[in-house]
Parts: C-alpha cells; structure tokens; sequence
C-alpha cells in the first residue's frame, strides 16, 4: 500500500460511518502525507504576528485609525491583552510578535524574553501613492529575514505554524496584490478594512485604482518580488518568506485571513508546492478573501465572519486540525473495538 | 445602561475593529444575557451521549449497519476509544454515557464510575411500521430522566451542556419528527444516517413515507410527547427532557446535529423559550439538517460536513464559545491599553 492508502484505511477503519468526520478526514490525511507518516503529531504549534506601518496611513486615505495604533498594538500583544494573547493562551499555542517595520522604536523599551523580535527593515513603508513602497533591496532582506524566523522555531520543535499580521493600512497592500496576482478589479478586491464607512471605502477604492495604474500593477502577477517592492509592506514581505521557508521545513501551515492569504498568494508565486502544506483556517469577513480563496481553490475550516487579523483565525482553527490528528491516531478501529461493520 | 448595552459597550470598546470577531462577539453577548453578567464563565462543561435502540432497526429497511452495534459503541464509549472520547478528552469537557434504552444488558458487566449511567426504559422501542414506537408512560419516563440527568450535572457545577446520541436507526426517528414538526416532505427530511447507498436510501425513504401515512404524523406537529410516542426513540426523548431541564438551569446548551436537533424541534414545542439559550455547534453533513436550523433560524458556528453523531460536533464547538467568553473577560480596551480608537 501507498502511504496515502495506508492513511486512508486507518482513517475508514475507525470506528465511525465511513466519511463521517468530514473535512478533518482531509485534515488527517493531508497531515499524514505533509509529515510522511501514517501518525502524524502536532509539536510545539506556534503563531507569528509579523507588524509593520505603511506609508500609505499617513495619507487618511484608506484607513480610519491613526497609523500610532499599530506600535501601540505591538505594546498590547507585548502586555498580553489583544485578542491574539487570548487565544494563544487558551490553547497553549505560542506566540511570536515581530517587527518587520513599525514607525517605533521599541529598543528604548528594552523589550525582552523570546516573545519579541527586532526583525526592523525600516521605519514603515514610502506612500506607494507617489513612489515604491519598499527598495528592492528591502524586499529581499525582509523575505530572508521570514525565512530564518521559522527556520528558528523549526529547529526548536515547531511543525505547525500559522502567521499573523498587524499594521495600519496593511488590507490597502493586500487588495493590490490580490488584484495583480489574480486580475480580479480593484473595486472587488477593496474592503473596510478596519471599518471604514461607505464613503470612506469609495476614497479608499478610487486611491487603490489610482496606484494599480500608477505603477502599472498588471504587469507584475508573476513578480511577486517586484510586486512586493512596489505596492508591498515589510510584514507581507517577511510573512512571504515565511511561509516558503515553514515548506522547506515540512510544516503544516494555518492560513489566516485577507492579508495572510495575500502573502501566500506571492509565496505561491515562488513556489506552488507550498498550498500541499496549507491549511486554510477560516474565511474572512473582509471583502474578497472569499475569492481569494476561491483562487486557491481553499476550503477553509470556520466561517465566522472574524476580520481581526493578528492570526485570530489561525489560532481558532488550530484545535480543530489538532482534532484531525487525534482521531487519527487514537480512535479504535472497528476490530480493535469489537464493532460490527456495514453489513 | 440595561445588560445588552452593557455587554455591548464591552465588547465594542476592547482593542480591536467594531465587530471585527464576528460571531464571536454575538456568542458573547448571547451567553452574557443567559448568565445575566457582563463577565460570563464556563465551568465544567459535559457532552452527555443518549444511546438507545430502534425497533425499526431490526426490519434491516432504514440501516446498513446492524442493531448489535449499538450496544458495542456503548462499550467503546466506555473504553475511551470512540470519536466523542478523544475530543472530549483534547478539550477536558465531561463526558457522560446514557443507556436510555439498548437492547443489552449492561448490569452484567457491572460498570462503575460517574462515566455510565443507567437510565435504560426499555430494551429498546417497538417497531413503529407496525406500531408505536413507545408507551406513552415510557416516554415520559425518559422526559423525568433527562431532566434528572442534567439537573444532576447542574448541582455538580455544570453550565455549559452539550447532547450527543447513538441508536442505529435513530435518523429515521429524527426525519420523521423534523418532517411531522417543520411539514417539510419526508423525502426532503431522509438522508444517508450512517451510509446507505442510494438504493437503500429510497427504501428508507419509502418506508418512511409509509410510517408517516399509517400513524398519520401531521397531527403532531404541536404535539411533542405523542410524536415521541408513535415513532421516537427512548435517547431522543431523553434529550427533550435534558433541553427542557437545561433551560430551566440557565445553562448554555451546544446544539449537535441532526438527531440532537430533531429533540430540540420537540423541546421548543414545549418551551420556545429554550433557544436563547441554544448555541448551535454545526452543520451536519446529513441530509435535512441545514433545513431544520433555517426553521429554527440557526446561525451555526462549524459546517465541516461531519456527521457522526455522539455530540461530537458540539465538542469541537465549545473551545470557539469558550474562545468568545475569555475575549469578553481577558481583551484590554482601548483605554486600557492606551491604543487611539478612529479618528
């Protein structure tokens, strides 16, 4: 037999109706084959939340908070009380923050513990309105850098992981490169964000059509490098990279919301491989990460219309995948257990 | 400011977008009012599994697996190897078994601990295509018991309640009831159970049509003890009790699936009442269930296409209600955190 023959016999000998668990058969299977095994663990499951500023918030066009909320949200998952914090403790997941490139200077604060990464590539972003947002030089130091932090929880035990992100005016950097990446119109790729009212979201719409033209966006959807230079954010970027080192590394990775999948969207770019690890953990409540989905041909675990981001629907998700591997392995099988089959 | 604006303002001022958590922020606000306090907890949560047999089960017309096996899972339960054992066991929620009324005699085997409780009416129910299923004294006797049950739980420190079933035949009493309460068709309300093939499926369709005809179950539909009567199960009428009881205690109750849903069309017949406390775990995978939550207006938080039965999708639901209560406690608000609200 297969290893993919072996897992799906365990998995039809358990003691259930045959398919009766669903989508964490997938689940199980998937991990089965990711982990090459047909009992397959979960170690030492982690999320990464990955900030950084955008020059683009400064400008009040697509966002409704001030760009000082994303240092001070950095304070907050640093002091335990953002929503991330509680989820990752109700489920004993571990939680990473990094600062890709937040407009503060943390140093001062003398922040300590593993909690807390200096991983800075710049003080935010350039207002990608009026020229590119990172250098290309940026670009690649952030991606190398997403490479090497979970190349480091690899090597300390971590096999699941799942990336989160926070930065005012992050969702404006999403839209773009879903809308490049999959020519999908701008319009239909631009949501509230954060919560922005209609007429905001039409001023948030008309300036992301406006840099789509400016920078000619069409022509880089198979560019994820230069599309990440022009109209990209140092915490997409080092996700990006995150995500093709958490392949190399043989990780089952949970995918988040509208900007994670963003990221992944260019991680695919650099290898497609990389969706056989993935498992897609909810559907967002943002305008077009359905589609985005959709384009990945993703089925998500949970659709709760969550639009936090800061991988709040990774780590919702975490224990249902962790399900899938438990029945795998600890269900009794119809003759272990004595039970009568179909007849 | 009345309790609802009370728990409202809570959740709209912790740090995060306006109804940037969804569902979860509903479910917050839902088990804040069943609790009557703005800092609502969860203790000791229980799935307590109904399991009895079917006399129709022995006809071999509605089930392709045979009767035996449900004495058999009792025993699986008992030794931890079933599906509902290891998710109760990855999230410590209680589990009880209920022998409500297997054909077995479980006596013998002299089983103790808190884990198994006696509650058996009868060695299962009459055929119900040639008679009825119950004696009208038995199903009230197993309304007493589940109210008993639960009230016990509630004593115990229990407020958070999920019910599981097992009883080879039992979808067919389910459908049956939904079709008798809702006046949706019988063949709109038939679907697999545990993994008929189409063949089959029409014969348990056929037979269930002729059921319907000869104990003429559009009389019932506001008459819940007699529909039990004529065609339910002795689990099924122990969870109205359990419902009904549940509610009495103020307790959040984890609407399962199909069948759980089914005793839950009953329980409201008795005490609409009974769904502000009612959080429904899933969308099963079984045919007719996504119709029966349209009828009872039910937003569900899982849809994972599982279908097993045993409360098992109300066990992978409690981690995301949990989830909802510790934000409502343990998220900073913005004052608190000293992060800047919108602009």
């Amino acid at each position: 037999m297969s290893l993919t023959e072996e897992l799906q016999h365990s998995i039809d000998t358990k003691t259930k109706p045959l398919g009766a668990l669903g989508q964490l058969e997938e689940i199980a299977l998937q991990i089965g084959l990711i982990q090459q095994t047909v009992q397959p663990v979960i170690t030492d499951p982690q999320i990464v939340v990955f900030v950084a500023d955008h020059g683009i918030a400064a400008t009040g066009l697509v966002n409704p908070y001030p760009q000082a909320v994303t240092a001070q949200m950095v304070l907050n998952f640093l002091h335990g009380g953002a929503a991330i914090n509680v989820f990752t403790r109700q489920h004993g997941i571990g939680l990473q923050v990094v600062d890709a490139g937040v407009n503060y200077d943390f140093e001062s604060l003398r922040l300590h513990g593993n909690a807390f990464t200096n991983a800075k590539i710049n003080y935010g972003t350039k207002n990608f309105l009026v020229e590119d947002a990172m250098k290309a030089s940026e670009t690649l130091q952030a991606i190398v850098k997403g490479n090497e932090i979970v190349q480091k929880l690899a090597r300390q035990g971590c096999n699941c992981i799942g990336f989160g992100e926070m930065g005012i005016g992050n969702t404006s950097s999403a839209s773009l490169i879903m809308s490049a990446i999959t020519g999908i119109p701008v319009e239909v790729c631009t949501g509230r964000g954060t919560g922005t009212n209609d007429e905001q979201l039409q001023k948030k719409i008309a300036t992301l059509q406006e840099v789509f033209l400016k920078h000619r966006l069409e022509q880089y959807a198979d560019k994820p490098i230069d599309l990440l230079t022009k109209i990209g954010g140092f915490e997409i970027a080092m996700m990006t990279g995150a995500y093709l080192q958490a392949e190399q590394e043989r990780m089952i990775i949970v995918v988040d919301g509208f900007i994670a999948t963003a990221a992944l969207l260019l991680a695919t770019k650099c290898n497609e491989l990389i969706l056989k690890n993935c498992i897609f953990a909810h559907t967002s409540g943002e305008q077009g990460h359905e589609k985005m989905l959709q384009y990945l041909h993703a089925k998500p675990l949970l659709n709760l219309g969550m639009r936090l981001g800061e991988g709040t629907g990774a780590a919702l998700a975490i224990p249902i995948i962790q399900s899938a591997v438990l029945f795998l392995n600890r269900m009794a099988s119809f003759t272990s257990a004595q039970v009568d089959g179909i007849l």
